[in-house]
């Protein structure tokens, strides 16, 4: 049994857990889903953060599982993939895995920033002018970088995913990184995915995938919304 | 035999992984900082980059060994730590070492936005107008958050490292991240360093490990300056 702690009502970091666990079939519980009088809500984030003795995590995700507290979502599909069947299987692909999550990391840090270029203590409508700057740097030279950097992965190797024939916890994060991107950016996003098709392809094979498919299409799965990562701001896409 | 590429000129992000390999007492080759005419440089990064095939690196650090080349500095360290001694010997301590090094990553991002808030297309001086609000942010907020999470995590375990007798690439990075700060914000540094004992008593023991000593003394270690992550622009410190 894996338990996950996420701040409700966002998809967030989170969200590359929850989909790893969907695909995996495993079962676990979505800890601060769950109401305030069952254990659940951010108060039970909040405590575990307090509670963990010896290394605690910074933030959510958190993941709980045979006594490990685990945080930092690179870290935690690090430990999760090759438990539950999607981390590649050599050595050297492992490493590399990580290495792919960990650029993925930072397009959601670079994402957020786009509409909180600042600070967190502010609201959105606070730090408008300083987003919109970040935003277009973000559109124009970050995004097509990162994009195509994770063209070339995505048709690095034979097979329909990075790693070959297997789906990884990699392909499930590209996956939700491209849809999160379309739904911040739907401009930027389409005219960036026009010189992307193996990225663009990789999404839409893990969006059909049968456990992906039934996640998505469950009460499970929330909506996309402003108080995410990824966040529609239309004067923040292209003009 | 290890080799080593990053930007030659400062010390970023690669500085985590010379500091591994100087206390490990690894042999290790650092490709950029020798001449172009003997194949560093620059251009060294930029070939190897171009030239990986399957996974290739989305940006320096890299490590090339055994014919794996992997970036991301976690995703270096994750895989030298074990190899030279600088890891946890527990696999629970190895995820919570990545975990803390993940959390340390996001340090060197958020002081590199310090004064590159908007894009790294343009200079400081450029956009520090927004360098002075999100300094403003950091250090009022992310410092004293950041500061006082390592500190819990330097005094969890008996012993005079984060995971107890043995040191490890964490510490090594915490020392870094310590005296980074202190060089790009001395007095928010000195103000928050105050209240945090035990991450400042690990700082200084790191630093007189005598193969860590013997670096810091070396030609091989780079001042900080203003090409690096943390830079000292005395009006974004505290006032």
């Amino acid at each position: 049994m894996y338990r996950l702690y996420y701040w409700p009502g966002l998809q967030g970091r989170g969200e590359l857990v929850r989909l790893t666990l969907e695909q995996a079939g495993a079962t676990y519980e979505d800890v601060a889903r769950k109401p305030e009088a069952e254990g659940g809500g951010a108060r039970a984030i909040m405590r575990l953060m307090k509670e963990t003795a010896g290394v605690a995590p910074f933030a959510p995700p958190i993941l709980e599982h045979d006594g490990l507290v685990l945080a930092q979502t690179a870290a935690i599909l690090d430990y999760l993939g090759p438990r539950v069947g999607l981390a590649p299987e050599s050595e050297g692909d492992r490493h590399h895995a990580l290495q792919l999550q960990l650029t993925l990391a930072d397009v959601w840090s670079e994402a957020h920033d786009t509409h909180h270029p600042t600070t967190n203590a502010l609201t959105y409508e606070e730090q408008r002018e300083a987003a919109l700057a970040r935003s277009k740097a973000f559109r124009e030279a970050r995004l097509p970088k990162f994009f195509g950097y994770f063209e070339r992965a995505a048709a690095a190797r034979p097979g329909p995913y990075v790693f070959g024939n297997a789906v990884s916890y990699v392909d499930l994060s590209l996956f939700q990184m491209v849809r999160g991107v379309e739904y911040a950016f739907p401009k930027a996003a389409a005219r960036v995915l026009a010189g992307t098709p193996a990225l663009a392809g990789l999404a839409a094979r893990v969006e059909v995938l049968p456990n992906v498919a039934a996640y998505l299409a469950s009460p499970r799965r929330l909506p996309f919304n402003e108080k995410g990562i990824f966040r529609r701001y239309p004067e923040l896409d292209d003009p």
